[in-house]
C-alpha cells in the first residue's frame, strides 16, 4: 500500500508554497468561536471523558437521524453509525466486504482508491459524463459488482453534480440488480444554487449513505457517520469496535453541543456557500486571466475545479511547479487523463489564489 | 466477526447494574478542569481544526519520543505513529501482518482477539505463570510465527506483571528468533510499587510498543501510539492514513498542551497510583468478606483483580448475577477457564464495590 499522493506532498511543501492540492476548508471560515463555547459545556460534565458506545454518542446519532428525516428521508438511530471521519466509514463498509468487485466512477476520490486496495477489492470503473455517470457503462459494470461507490454531490475530483435525472436513472438500474450503492455525500450542503436528493432515498434497503461533518465544520473533529438500514449496518459494528473501540465522546459531543440550536448550523452553511462561490468565481477569473489554455466547467458547488490543460502532462509539470512554490494534484492520480489538474479553491486566500497561478503560468511559460 | 462481550454488556445494562466488567478509569479522578484549561488554549489557533499529518501532531510526537528517552530507551519522532486509540494501534499493525500466525498470552485482552480475527491471523497461545510468560512453550510457539503480542504490564485480564528476569528471557529468545513483538503497555504507568523496563528496550529492532493516553488521562480522547524503528514504522504510515486519515488534530493537541508542563502528568500519576491501589485494597477486602471461595493474587498495578470462583461456571452464573444487578466478564471470554473471572476494581465507587460483591453474594447462594 502507498501513501496518498496528496497527503505526502502536503507533508513535504513548505510555508511559502502555495498548495491547491488538498481538499482543506478555508481557516478563516472555521465556526471557532462557537465551537470553543461548546466545548467548554463538553468539559463541565465528566462523563464526556469516559468510555463510550460502540455506535456512538446517542443524542448526535438522534441528531443525525433527525437531520435526515426532516428533508423528508424517514430514518432513526438505528439507522446511524457514528465513525472516525468518512474515511473510516468507507473503510468499515469495504472492509465488510472486502476481496469484493466495486463498481466505481472514473475518475474518483484518491483516498477511496486506497481503502479499495487495502480491502483487496476488484475495482471496474465507469467514465463520468457531464450529467452523472454513463448510465449504458454502469449497467454493464454491475452485472459482476456486489458494491458501487459513487460520489454524486459535486464529485471529486471532478465536481460533477448529478441530475435529478441521472440519479432516478441510477436508483431504478441498481434497484433491480444485486449491488449495494455506497454513496459519499462529503460535498452536498455546499451547493450554490440548489440541492439534489440523495440517490439512497430512493434505495433505502439497498444503499450505505456517508455523511461527514469535515468539511462542514471542522476536519479535526474527526466526525463522520454511516446510514442505513437495521440489516446493513449491525454487521458493520463489531468492525468498527474491533477497529477503535468508538470515535471521541469529546469531538461527537462538541457537535451535539453545536448542533443543538438548530439555526447556528444553517446559518454557518449559508455562510460557507456564499463564500465558497465568491471564491470559486474568483478563482475562475484568475484561471481565465493566467491559464487561458485551461478547460473546465464553473463547478455548483463543492471545493474544486477539474479541468485540462492543453497537451501538458501535469505530472512532469507539477515538479516544475513544485520548484516555483505551487502544487495541485494531477488527474492521473483519480484515474483521470494525463492532463487534468484537480484546483482546490477553498483554502487559499484571494492574494494566494491569484500569486499560485501566476506561480503555474510562469512554470509554463518556462516548460514551453 | 462478533461484537465484544464486554462492550455489549455495557450497552444492555441499566443504570442500577453494578459493572465490574469495563476497564474503566475512575470518572472522579479525570483532570477535567486542567483539560478543560488546555482546551481553552487549543482553540486559540485555528489551525486546530484544520486536516493535520498522518503521522501525527509533531510537537506531541516528539514530546512522547522525549518521554522514552529521559527513561534510557533512545528514541526520535520518527519513531512514533500517532493512532486513534490503541486499538487502532494494534490494528494497524495486524493488518500489516494479516494472515500471520501469531503467538499470544492466555488469557488476553479480548479486543486484541478481535482484532486478530479480523486480520485473519492463525492464534497460537501460550499458558501465563506467575511470573510472565512460560518461556519454554514460547520457544515452541515462536518458531512458526511472525508475531509475538504480549503485555507484560499488569496484563489484561490476568494483572500478571513480568519479572525482570522473565523479561531478559523474553528478549534473549525472541532476539534470536524471527519473530517481532508487539508489547502492548496501556497498564505500565500504573504500578503501585516499581516500574518494569518494557522488552522492547532490549530488541529495539524486531519490537512495536504501543502507548495509549486512555488509561492514564481519559479514554475519550482516543489518542494512543506505536513506537517502533523507522523500518519498521514507515509502511504503517500508509495504513494508517487509509484507515481515518489522521487522529482529531483537537484531542491530540488537548494532550500536548496538558503535557507541556512536566510536573502536571507526574503529579496525576502518583495521584492515580496511591488511589487504585487503595480501591484494588478495598477491593480485596471486601471480596474475601463476601466471597471467601474466590482464589486470586493481589495485582501490583492495572486496573484488575483476576480469579477463580471454586467449582462455578462463571458464564452461565453471569445471567444470575445480572438478574441482580451486577456484571463482569468471564475468564473463557479471554480465553482463560470456566470457573475464572476478571473483576475491575478502578470505575466504582467504594460504596458501589460493597453493593455490587453483595449482589454476588447474594447470587451465589441462590445459585448452590
Amino acid at each position: 500500500l502507498k501513501r496518498s499522493f496528496i497527503r505526502e506532498i502536503l507533508e513535504h511543501t513548505n510555508s511559502n508554497t502555495i498548495s491547491f492540492a488538498g481538499g482543506l476548508p478555508d481557516p478563516s471560515l472555521f465556526p471557532t468561536k462557537e465551537l470553543k463555547e461548546c466545548t467548554k459545556k463538553v468539559f463541565e460534565d465528566t462523563s464526556s471523558l469516559q468510555y463510550g458506545n460502540s455506535m456512538g454518542y446517542l443524542p448526535l446519532r438522534n441528531h443525525i437521524a433527525q437531520f435526515y428525516t426532516k428533508k423528508g428521508f424517514p430514518t432513526s438511530k438505528d439507522n446511524i453509525l457514528i465513525t472516525t471521519g468518512s474515511q473510516q466509514a468507507l473503510d468499515i463498509i469495504c472492509r465488510y466486504y472486502s476481496g469484493s468487485t466495486i463498481t466505481i466512477e472514473r475518475p474518483s476520490y484518491l483516498g477511496a482508491l486506497n481503502i479499495f486496495k487495502l480491502n483487496n477489492m476488484l475495482i471496474q470503473t465507469v467514465k463520468l459524463t457531464k450529467n452523472g455517470i454513463d448510465i449504458n457503462l454502469l449497467k454493464k459494470s454491475i452485472k459482476n459488482s456486489k458494491l458501487t461507490y459513487l460520489i454524486p454531490d459535486f464529485q471529486n475530483p471532478s465536481s460533477i453534480c448529478y441530475t435529478k435525472f441521472n440519479r432516478l436513472e441510477v436508483a431504478k438500474l441498481l434497484d433491480s440488480s444485486n449491488t449495494i450503492l455506497i454513496e459519499d455525500s462529503p460535498y452536498s450542503q455546499l451547493y450554490f444554487e440548489t440541492q439534489q436528493k440523495p440517490i439512497s432515498w430512493l434505495l433505502e434497503d439497498k444503499s450505505y449513505h456517508i455523511g461527514s461533518f469535515s468539511k462542514i465544520l471542522s476536519p479535526s473533529l474527526r466526525v463522520g457517520w454511516i446510514r442505513a438500514n437495521k440489516k446493513l449496518l449491525e454487521p458493520l459494528v463489531a468492525y468498527k469496535e474491533a477497529m477503535d473501540l468508538h470515535t471521541s465522546v469529546i469531538t461527537q459531543k462538541i457537535i451535539y453541543e453545536y448542533l443543538k440550536d438548530a439555526q447556528t448550523l444553517e446559518l454557518h452553511l449559508n455562510k460557507l456557500r456564499v463564500k465558497y462561490k465568491e471564491k470559486m468565481l474568483y478563482f475562475s477569473k484568475e484561471l481565465d486571466c493566467y491559464l487561458p489554455s485551461f478547460s473546465y466547467e464553473k463547478p455548483k458547488g463543492g471545493m474544486f475545479i477539474y479541468g485540462a490543460l492543453e497537451n501538458i502532462d501535469t505530472s512532469k509539470f507539477l515538479q516544475k511547479c513544485l520548484q516555483n512554490g505551487v502544487v495541485y494534484v494531477p488527474g492521473i492520480e483519480f484515474g483521470g487523463e494525463y492532463n487534468e489538474i484537480r484546483f482546490n479553491f477553498t483554502n487559499n486566500s484571494l492574494q494566494d489564489i491569484t500569486k499560485g497561478l501566476k506561480r503555474i503560468k510562469k512554470s509554463l511559460e518556462e516548460t514551453i
